[in-house]
């Protein structure tokens, strides 16, 4: 919670403050005291942008699951072989898990504690059951290794990806040579 | 916390109740009361096995890492091509999670917030660093691919088994298939 500039405050810019002491203290453990603090801002000014720290969470976990989901939209994961639909998605999650790290780490950390938690976890329960209906597509063409249960590749598919929150951090690895590593383990393995 | 069974009790069983609970609850949230009604013991007897939570967390952490220690330790993992020798320990690697699943979780979970903890984070490190080293040593003789940094593949490849914890639960998979199924992805990949 280093942040504090001046305003003008637009939502995006309290959300992005409140997605950081989120991660740093745990979303419970976090007042709106704190939260206005760390913004540089009154609570009283912070009140007249948002309703209170549930809308916050909802906000930073809108960024995480639009971004996931817009890939699912976009034209190359929508047509083609199921394969290069995954090698796409894959390529694209990757980007969107750096670019919005924030976000992506607090929604893949969620317990399920408030409303806002489990309808976030809902969502990414559709998202990976999207891959999952992808990889079973892949499987049918003979992409998956006969011997791997396409359940079991999809859930590999998704822990990998996954754990990038774990170790990536902005500007410790370009992102393009990240998501060609992983699209390399994915496609090719990391080892031979 | 479902367990209560009839003595006698060992050690071994009571840093089992002791590493549900504190992944059910949280480490700091359970008490020694929790601990002893879990057991189905009193707190005076539990007194006579253990001096308290912190030891019962190291007993636990303990198992962990004298498992994934115990693997760098095997002849396959310290004679022939480090490609060789990782692909040992990355089977023998999710045998010891899949088994040990509580132990291994807590151990990845560990934020660092006492001496012990502390401890036990930097062996982990120490276990992360003997992977990488051998990472770098495939990727001298040719075993990683050529455009991946072998620092990244380290991370990727850690990344990978260590997110099996996530959703791997005992039964679900057969251990065996699972265990070839994370070598697939690492050395063939998942898709093709």
């Amino acid at each position: 919670m280093t942040r504090a500039r001046p305003g003008p405050y637009t939502l995006d810019s309290l959300v992005e403050v409140a997605a950081q002491a989120f991660l740093q203290r745990g979303y419970d453990a976090t007042s709106m005291e704190d939260l206005s603090r760390a913004a540089g801002i009154t609570k009283s000014s912070f009140y007249h942008h948002v309703s209170g720290k549930e809308a916050l969470l909802r906000g930073a976990l809108d960024r995480a699951l639009g971004g996931l989901f817009g890939v699912l939209a976009e034209p190359a994961a929508t047509e083609g072989r199921p394969v290069d639909r995954l090698r796409h998605i894959v390529r694209r999650q990757v980007e969107v898990l750096a670019t919005e790290l924030p976000y992506v780490t607090l929604l893949l950390r969620l317990r399920g504690n408030t409303e806002t938690e489990r309808w976030a976890l809902g969502r990414r329960r559709e998202f990976d059951q999207a891959i999952a209906g992808l990889v079973r597509e892949a499987a049918d063409d003979g992409s998956v290794p006969a011997d791997v249960d396409p359940v079991v590749a999809a859930r590999l598919l998704s822990g990998t990806v996954n754990s990038l929150i774990e170790w990536y951090r902005p500007g410790r690895v370009d992102v393009p040579a990240l998501v060609d590593a992983v699209e390399r383990q994915v496609f090719e393995g990391l080892l031979r």
